[in-house]
């Protein structure tokens, strides 16, 4: 089986490694994302020597994934130092000269738990990150979802909680989802860090009402056939069981399938490739490149 | 070129007619929804002896499009007496024999003016009718939006409008955006006929802003390169440049596109097949049984 390279590139860390066209992580490495220079060093350095057939990048956004584009390839509007308007995938293929697949981090994510997790079974799926931001991504029909750009579901506007007096802090929509519900907004909340909060606290009603109430766009607009979340603030399971329910009671069963009934918790669920989500998604995207998708 | 059959199955009425594989409409008929029985004898003494290939049937939902499924062809919940669990694409193959093409009226318009309307140069667009309900389709990478069942896009819920003391007439979801933005809605918020709303009227501020709401969600959770909003309340011209405006607001630059800042005219626009966008589309639900699709 071919060799595949991985790039997981986040804003917090870059993850790398290599794998297999069967999904299979054979080895990964990691360095914290400081500049792009030092960063990039760091990928080239890994890969220097080894003998991958293409690469895939799952990178933070906004990016730009639309072929043709001038800027196809680039990290556009981030916030984050430095990376603003960085030629991602023509730095990549400076170094690497194999067909490289480039999308955002979580249509990566998507991409893994439909080809070789949670959803194979399935022709669509939607993966949704809560930690330090909200992202999700999706396939439909098979296929990742695209068109003007990329989803940019994290900033969704949501109902206010009746008791949420937190302003929220997304620098471009204020209260948005990833503005009242990613892990940064936990903590100011509530004045100390989601992780020290215990699973009874009333942090994670409310954070399961903003979560219920976007899966609920999410099942609307896109009618996925399974929903897997996955982040730092997912790991507090006791959300789980409290977002199956708030979807259910807000969805009222108006759209009537048992996976939104008596199945909503083989509906709702973790990732199944856990913390390689991201970096499995990666490899889907190197085989996608390979096959000239 | 071959002839094709299209039903827009409507909850008001029902349209039928011809169409050609090209999009051009031949003929077109109507009479208002009764029950299953009588609706559908006018349906079968239309076609009765002619020489259709195919036949494209956009229908009120909430339906099962999805096939294989034990119900697949129904009207499935519909709150529309007489219709619920009613077995549509049975009744016509009983009658016609020929490759029934079956989807919600919405994805059926959305794949009108995919293929022969205002988006017949891009790979993704969205349909929403905002009418006596309101709901939308979407054609993403190609394909029409399918999953667990198909969307359901004017349920969602949006930001109460602060001034805004109605309390939303969905008798599943009281406020959501079908409750508080549909023509009803209108009307009863403001004690007449939106119809009989002068264009400088409040309401229309109040409307623009629920509808900008829904495609902030769209838009950021789709994606799509083009949304065409049609339906009686659409036919409110004033409504256009106040949507696109509150669009561009509420979405403060995050997404950086063309489409979303100079070019938001052309990215928001009517339909361009005007009233036979759902006639055209059950034509294209036609040919695409035809291909097997």
């Amino acid at each position: 089986m071919k060799v595949l390279g991985a790039i997981e590139a986040g804003g917090t860390k870059f993850v790398y490694g290599l794998g297999l066209e069967d999904g299979t992580i054979l080895e990964r490495a990691s360095f914290p994302t400081t500049t792009p220079e030092e960063t990039m060093k760091q990928v080239f350095d890994y890969f220097s020597g080894k003998p991958v057939e293409a690469i895939g990048i799952g990178s933070f956004g906004p990016i730009d994934p639309v072929k043709g584009s001038p800027t196809y390839g680039y990290v556009t509007t981030t916030p984050k130092p430095h990376w603003g308007g960085f030629n991602l995938v023509g730095a990549v293929s400076e170094v690497l000269n194999v067909p490289i697949g480039f999308d955002t981090d979580v249509n990566g994510a998507a991409l893994g738990e439909y080809t070789w997790g949670a959803a194979q079974e399935l022709d669509s799926c939607l993966y949704i990150t809560v930690g330090t931001g909200i992202g999700a991504g999706a396939v439909v029909g098979g296929r990742l979802i695209h068109g003007l750009s990329h989803p940019e579901m994290g900033h969704i506007f949501v109902r206010r909680h009746p008791e949420d007096r937190y302003e929220g802090f997304c620098p471009y929509h204020g209260d948005c989802l990833e503005g009242l519900a990613a892990g940064p907004a936990i903590g100011k909340r509530w004045g100390k860090p989601a992780a020290e909060l215990e699973p009874g606290h009333p942090a994670w009603e409310m954070e399961a009402h903003y979560l219920a109430h976007a899966l609920m766009n999410y099942v609307l607009i896109l009618s996925p056939q399974k929903i897997v979340m996955g982040g730092g603030v997912m790991k507090q399971s006791q959300l789980f069981p409290l977002i199956r329910s708030k979807l259910q009671e807000l969805l009222n069963g108006y759209v009537s399938h048992a996976a939104l009934a008596a199945d909503i918790e083989s509906y709702v669920v973790p990732p199944q490739l856990g913390d390689n989500a991201g970096l499995a998604g990666a490899v889907g995207l190197a085989k996608l490149a390979l096959a000239g998708v």
